[in-house]
């Protein structure tokens, strides 16, 4: 029996590599050779528990990019493209049931059968590994013609997430002003996203110069310091928009203090998006008055559809020549060295950390 | 010179009964002749000053409807339709600058420089009095054939500031299941609103037993009294609901703790919407979290356009003959004894008291 | 082997009545017994052969109610509801792939692999039967307790397609002034949904007094009988709407007059939403001028989702007892008695008819 | 008596030089000394009598930016910003009367008492002349700092259009598919803000080769010759969107047998937007069972609001260093040189003419 390499999270806080079996794909279904496996930061919240009950062990990973090795006779992707083994495709992680309430009457993202993970003893698509084996239903896009990997894996699922936040909460419009709370990679993709749909200013915040300097390459028209008071940065962000405000806000901070920050901050008749799924866990005081007064307007989105894996692949592919997205890489971990990769992750030392199968353990 | 009476707020709690000149309408404007003047539940608050600072002496009253005295060189109402004097009109309280960025920027109200009261020695459109008179640019339109006014008075500016809202946060759809928190005229409003709009459920909930049996007759499908303790209420609403929770709540009980209960109660995927103006001062904790993770949208909306009032007031014509609106003017009041009328809504003793220059002080 | 009965066509214009093995219900499907069976105006299409090549034979029937006799290892309906045998079942004809353009990245129906209709001769969901086997895949719905079969069926897959319209097109908004050209099914569906979402008027124009009268009953405020030329109906029409016209125009006649004329009605800024699927085929001259200098906007839909069978079902339970839903069924007809039926419909003579598994024939 | 020249129509084909009083701005107005007056496809119509009955004779010209001589008492522009005598200003040449149907009710342009244009005896904002009086209400804008009147000037009254157009028909989001049929100012705007929207293809259909090279300099992706019959047009779009065709069809080409080939062009579930006022007069064959069958929406929009000449404004300002905006203006004519102007434009030699007050007659 042939075997290929997978992180496996045995419990919490306990990671090994295991040698598992490569299964032929199910009626439907793939088995795909990956090229990069994208360290997502809710894998740092899976590994230390703070993730809640998982079916452990599990295979770790859900941002995958890989080569098609063998298909489960079919021979389209999941947007009805004509694919064969050699093949680049990138994937939705989780499977849709098509029989729920999420599914069929509210026509939205979380299924309610959501299963983020398998059991590491059976045919897996954790992308940790030297091969996914992607269920029946579970939807692959293939990259267009000369896509690079890396650009697409570069913002991970946090570019579908925010693809997926603008469907929801409505599209950044042409001469918006908008504040980004938070530079990792949902705020990135923020910038990006707001970049290239034509707002006026794309002002970041953050407290961490190298990350502002990256959302500078992606398209923010501004940065401003976390080093600033709260007070100099309402101030300096109300020198630029003028004195409306910014039109949008879009929370990506993912920590507490910047939820009233940013209903304050955003202007009036204004919009503020919370966006991802990690959140810090809590709450924050915030004044229901303000919010008719000023007419805004705070929405919340997570879990992106297919439709928002596909948009991003194609987003970043149409764009790896114009922004430096696959330079976000920077660094690759063995799958081996997935402990360290969690490591420089959780420490906020990298931009975008993968595993690359191919690479020997450091 | 004529005069006619008029309820004057001197200063904070001071009133006094004042006989004004009866002024000719300048060229635009139009002379009015009150037939009924509505008492709003923010009329209370400028009596107690707590809205603020306002150029005492002021004129009270910001719902009006009477019978065109005069009209400055004017032959048609502000929806382009032919006027005369004897017709009934009725008018948006607020003339907008049409030269500000609120006004052709962003296209929306309030104006930024929004007039609310005019000093009681000018010329005054306040409507506890016999005239008002309506200066160019403030918004009037005469009712429809057969309009009943009591009943485009019964709710006040609380209908047109409902559908505003509902025109800026999103329309109530057809078999959406709504809960409408608080059964004041806001509420009352929501109700009627949602119920025309074709909900399958409009579940009120308030502390009143009088109000829940009068949404009954607007259009609540079910009454929930605040005397069941929250928990007893979420399960009442889910149990009506079923698993997937409202898919609307509306704010309109004006008090902080219905705040982040609203939020709770909101179903997945689901709308928080709060209306109007005088709510509670403060804040609440909201956990952002919870806004991705069940893809909440919570909107606050106040300040009707002028559309918005020509909407309610054509709205409430269309149903007066099908919902018992003129039936919830419960009290009316001589003009000099508006004291008394504040005293009676500050209580909460009436479902929805008037002015009638007509009557005899009691 | 046991078998049930099933109407035929085993080409265009030959119909036959067949006994067809009744099969148990594969993993995730289901066999329902059929209750009622709707008489859809494009199965008349389907008979003439009109509506294209199909994969003679088939078994006719795409609007079907019945209660489970097995569930193929499922517990559940397609909206999470638990369901066991006996309970009553509604479903939506077409089983969405999940693979392909439409369903992934448009997220729209139909599918690119819609399957309509599958040989007579394998299991098949055709509702002129004693049975129908569900395949995996295809949405059903548990009815609500206490729902009245022909009521829902009794607008049949119209009031779907009519949902589906509005949500894609935009709703009926409270106070709106509509007018729906043509009073069949689809028509009939507008003026129910168009009543229900608070339209202010709702006209109805057609050439049979009779569907007019049912008009009526379901909320028309006013109805135009085609026996009036064009000018006259466009004069009532706007006497009834004042000089703006209708805000909204629904054609639902499927004849190629009605296309140009449904233009011209629609006031300015106005919508004129296009329903239903077998409107006549041709063109018709429109001006694109017209459009620009009156801010039209047209809109065509069709192909329900899910979701939309879901909640039609819904609404008609609903109004089950304030609208007189069921007494629509003007006509019951043996499975035997299919191509009278047919002919039924094709004259014009019915409001809704019924093929009724229980009716000996005629 | 001061005077300054203007451009008069005295009747259709008759152009002269006029010396006209300059007079002092009203209450709320402004007087403006001219920078640059577009000359609008338009002004052609108008010439011709094409147009329709106007209150000749008037002064030609409703693109104007110029440099403010004497304000009316005021100190702000219309968008709230302070102004001062010497500042740049650019306006909306529509003063909305604020009173009627279409202002109140709709909350949309036009008014229903648009004043195009004023007798050129009296006080005239007609812009191919020394001075322009805006009267109070006329809406004026101040340029931002540092911006360039040729970048605004460049794209006329077409910009707004095409804003306006969008925000009514939705925005161009991220990653559509866009074709524009025409690559006149309309067409040349649409292209600017589809690929300032983010779209992945802006694909340009024009017969002149000057024109198409234009387009690619503002963001087309592609361009397409009317020299390639339609069936190569078709064939030359598909395969740059793929199989699923484009998202959005914009007409701007303004001839007739654009109209059906557009509808034809647009994909499943798109949307066909027709912008502008002088299209071509007569209808054309559309089939409105394509409309539900491939679920498509046409929307026509025209006559911008002063918000989309402040939000073109700021585009212009904000791209003028990144698109080659001011070089548009390929042709200037001194005001005597009108006529000449007018024909060059009518036999589409330019790519923008304006008048410039400052420069001697040819």
């Amino acid at each position: 029996m042939q075997t290929g390499r997978a992180t496996v999270l045995v419990e919490p806080n306990r990671i090994e590599t295991w040698n598992v079996p490569i299964v032929d794909p199910e009626p439907g279904g793939a088995l795909v050779r990956l090229v990069v496996g994208g360290v997502c930061g809710s894998d740092v919240h899976l590994l230390s528990g703070e993730a809640g009950v998982m079916p452990f062990p599990i295979i770790l990973g859900h941002e995958g990019i890989g080569r098609i090795e063998k298909l489960g006779g079919i021979d389209k992707d999941y947007a009805g493209v004509p694919v064969k083994p050699g093949d680049l495709v990138y994937w939705s992680p989780i499977a849709a049931c098509h029989r729920c309430y999420s599914c069929n009457v509210l026509d939205e993202t979380p299924c309610d059968n959501s299963r983020f993970f398998e059991d590491a003893k059976k045919p897996n698509w954790g992308s940790y590994a030297d091969f996914a084996w992607l269920p029946n239903g579970l939807a692959f896009f293939k990259l267009p013609d000369g896509s690079d990997p890396l650009a697409v894996a570069a913002l991970g699922c946090a570019l579908p997430t925010v693809l997926r936040g603008f469907d929801r909460c409505g599209p950044v419009r042409v001469g918006e002003t908008v504040v980004v709370q938070g530079a990792g990679p949902v705020g990135l993709s923020a910038v990006l996203v707001a970049a290239q749909a034509g707002a006026r200013d794309v002002i970041v915040v953050d407290g961490v110069d190298q990350r502002l300097d990256v959302a500078r390459s992606l398209g923010a028209t501004a940065t401003i310091s976390l080093k600033d008071n709260p007070e100099e940065r309402r101030r300096k962000i109300y020198d630029l928009t003028g004195p409306a405000g910014p039109t949008l806000v879009v929370e990506a901070a993912g920590v507490l203090p910047a939820f009233p920050e940013g209903v304050d901050l955003t202007g009036i008749h204004g919009r503020y998006i919370i966006l991802g799924l990690w959140g810090a866990i809590g709450t924050q005081p915030i004044s229901p008055r303000d919010m008719t007064t000023k007419n805004l307007t705070i929405a919340g989105a997570t879990f992106p559809k297919p439709k928002h894996y596909y948009l991003a692949m194609h987003l970043a592919a149409q764009l790896q020549e114009k922004v430096p997205l696959a330079g976000l890489v920077s660094h690759r971990f063995a799958i081996e060295d997935a402990p360290k990769a969690l490591e420089a992750v959780r420490k906020g030392q990298v931009v975008k950390a993968v595993i690359d199968p191919e690479l020997a353990p450091a």
